[in-house]
C-alpha cells in the first residue's frame, strides 16, 4: 500500500469537504504527512508547509497522494502536469478517484520510465462474489448515518482507536477511499455493482476470533433516496452486532438533494428493522454527533437525544467514544 | 434492437430456469421465434423445432439469441463455435450475459467480416447519473417480490398487456436481460454500480403525461440479504404510486441462500415503509401468485391472502391481472 511519508496534493479544491482525503490523512496519520502541493487557484490548506517536489523528496517523501474528491470521481486533466512532475521525482502516486491512473497513457509511460508505483486505491481489482449470507464468527460494529459526510468514518476510526487503547482486539474496516488511505486496506464499495455490495461487505469482515471486533466504516444513509441501496447492502453483509448512528445536527437537506435530513430515530428504526435479517441481535449502542457547525447548546442537544434513545451520545472529536465502549460493557457486548 | 425472427440458442442448460430468456421470448413474442439450437448435452426444449443455421436462415431468421442465463453471467467458451457459426450465416447475435461479445476478439473479427451486429443487451453503455430524487410527472407501478425469480417480470408484462387492452397509455420498463429482449428496450440494473441504481431507475421511467403508466419490472427482493440494495434503490428511483407483491408459495428458502422466504406481509410492509421516502402515496394494489409448483388449494390460498391484505390476489398466468386493474379503478388510481 501507500509508502510514507506523504506529499499531499490539494489540486484546485475550493472547500474543505472536497479535501476530505488530505484532511483525514493529516488527522489520523499526521506523523506521515510532510508537506502539501496546491494549484494556484486552490482555496484550502491543511496547514502543512507548501513544498515543491525536490524539497519534499529531500525531506523523505515517498508517495504523492491525490488528497481530494469530487462528485464524479474524476481525475482532471489539469492535474496531470502535477502528477507527472511527482512521477519524475520518483514518487509513487496514490489515487482514490474513480478514474484510474492506469488508464492514462502518459502517466503509465512516465511511471514505467521512473519505476514508481501507481496505486488506484478505489479499485480492488479482485472478483467480488455474491454474498453467501452465512453467519460469521467474531463481533462487528457498523457506523450508520442520517446523511452522507456526517462523521461515519471518523466515528469508526475513533471507536477503533479507543478499543485498542483498552487492549481490545479490533480492526478498522474501510469502505471508502479516505478510509483506505488512512488504514492502508479496505474495499471502496462505490465501485462495485449493486448485486455484489453485500458480498463485498462479507469479504471485508471475514470470520475472526470470537472476541475480535471489526469496526466498519458506514456509507451514506439508509434513508438517502439516491443511494440507500449501498448502506442497506453494507448492513446486510456486515451483519453487525452493534451500530452507532452518526448525525450532523445543523444540516437541513441531505447532500445533493432537497429531501430533509431524517431524524436519528428514523435511521435507528430502519437500521434495526432491516439489520435483523442477517443479525437478529443487532442493537444501537450510541449516537455520534458532528457538532463542528453547531451553534446551540451541545449539552442540551445531547441530553435530549439521550433521553429519547437511552444510549450514550458523544461528539468523538471532543470526548472520544469511551462512553459508547462503557455502555457496550454494561450490556455485555464488551468485556474489560 | 434485436431484429426478428429469432433463432433461440439454448446452449447446454440443464433446467428451465436457466433458459429463462428463451422461454420468456417464446411466451411473449411467439410469432418472432422460429427455431431453437441446442448443444448435445442440453436438457431443455422450448418446443420449437431444432434447426440448423442454414435452414433457420432460409426460414428468415435474422438474430441468434443467446437464450440462457447463469449465475456469473458468463459467456462460456464452449458456446463460441455456435456463435461463430451463426455469424458466418449472417445472423446478428443478441447476448444478455454480463460478459460482452465485444470483448471476444474472434467474435468481433467474425462480425466485422460478415457485417452482422453484436448486441450486448445487458450493458447500456450510457453514463448513469446519480439520482436527482425529483418527483416526476406520470404514474408508475412496480412489481416487487418475496424472492428472486418469482414472477415480477411476468406480472409486469401482464399488467402492461391488460392495461393496453383497456386502451390505457402505458409502457413496460425492463430492468433485466430477459425483459429487455422481450420489450426491445430497458436497463439491466445488475451491471450498474450500487451508487447509481436509483439514478438508473430515474432514467428508465422519465417524466411523462399525467395519465401515462410505466409498469416497471422489479428485481430480487427487498428482504433478500444478498441483494436487497438493488430493489431498494429501484424502489426509490421508481417512486411508484402502486406496487404488486409477487410470491411463489412453495419455495422454502430464498434462492442461493438458507434464509426462509419472507411472508408477503413483510415485503409489503418494508416496501411501503421504504417507498414513502420518494412517494408518500405509495400503496399496494395486488398480490401476484406464481402457482406453477403449488399442489394445494389455490382458491383457499388466494382467499387467505385476500382476507389478510384486502387487495386482489391473482395468478397472472391463469386469469391475467384484470382484478388488479379493477381495484386500481375502485380506489381512483385508474380511470376507465
Amino acid at each position: 500500500m501507500m509508502e510514507p511519508p506523504f506529499l499531499l496534493f490539494l489540486a484546485d479544491v475550493q472547500n474543505a469537504l472536497s479535501a476530505k482525503p488530505a484532511i483525514g490523512l493529516l488527522h489520523w496519520r499526521r506523523e506521515n504527512c510532510i508537506a502539501q502541493i496546491r494549484m494556484p487557484d486552490c482555496r484550502v490548506s491543511t496547514g502543512l508547509p507548501d513544498a515543491d517536489y525536490a524539497e519534499a523528496v529531500r525531506r523523505g517523501a515517498k508517495t504523492f497522494v491525490i488528497g481530494v474528491t469530487n462528485a464524479g470521481g474524476q481525475l482532471k486533466t489539469e492535474w496531470y502536469p502535477y502528477i507527472l512532475s511527482a512521477i519524475d521525482c520518483g514518487l509513487d502516486i496514490a489515487n482514490g478517484m474513480r478514474d484510474r491512473l492506469r488508464d492514462v497513457t502518459e502517466i503509465v509511460a512516465a511511471a514505467n520510465r521512473t519505476g514508481v508505483d501507481l496505486l488506484d486505491l478505489r479499485h480492488a481489482d479482485i472478483p467480488i462474489p455474491m454474498a453467501s449470507c452465512r453467519r460469521r464468527q467474531g463481533r462487528r460494529l457498523l457506523t450508520v448515518g442520517t446523511d452522507c459526510s456526517c462523521g461515519k468514518k471518523f466515528t469508526a476510526l475513533t471507536i477503533s482507536r479507543d478499543m485498542k487503547a483498552r487492549g481490545l482486539d479490533c480492526t478498522f474496516r474501510a469502505t471508502g477511499q479516505t478510509g483506505i488511505m488512512i488504514s492502508g486496506a479496505g474495499l471502496a464499495l462505490d465501485t462495485i455493482v449493486g448485486d455484489c455490495i453485500a458480498g463485498g461487505a462479507e469479504l471485508l469482515s471475514p470470520d475472526n476470533k470470537h472476541d475480535h471486533w471489526d469496526v466498519i466504516e458506514g456509507q451514506g444513509s439508509i434513508l438517502h433516496p439516491a443511494h440507500a441501496g449501498v448502506p442497506l447492502s453494507l448492513l446486510h453483509g456486515s451483519q453487525p452486532d452493534a451500530f452507532v448512528v452518526c448525525h450532523e445536527p445543523t444540516r437541513r437537506h441531505m447532500r445533493g438533494i432537497t429531501h430533509p435530513v431524517p431524524p436519528v430515530a428514523a435511521v435507528r428504526d430502519a437500521t434495526e428493522r432491516m439489520g435483523r435479517l442477517t443479525n437478529p441481535n443487532i442493537r444501537c449502542v450510541g449516537i455520534s454527533l458532528n457538532t463542528s457547525e453547531f451553534q446551540g447548546d451541545i449539552f442540551q442537544l445531547k441530553q435530549q437525544l439521550h433521553r429519547e434513545h437511552e444510549v450514550p451520545v458523544v461528539d468523538p472529536v471532543i470526548e472520544g467514544t469511551g462512553d459508547i465502549l462503557n455502555y457496550m460493557c454494561s450490556i455485555g457486548l464488551l468485556t474489560g
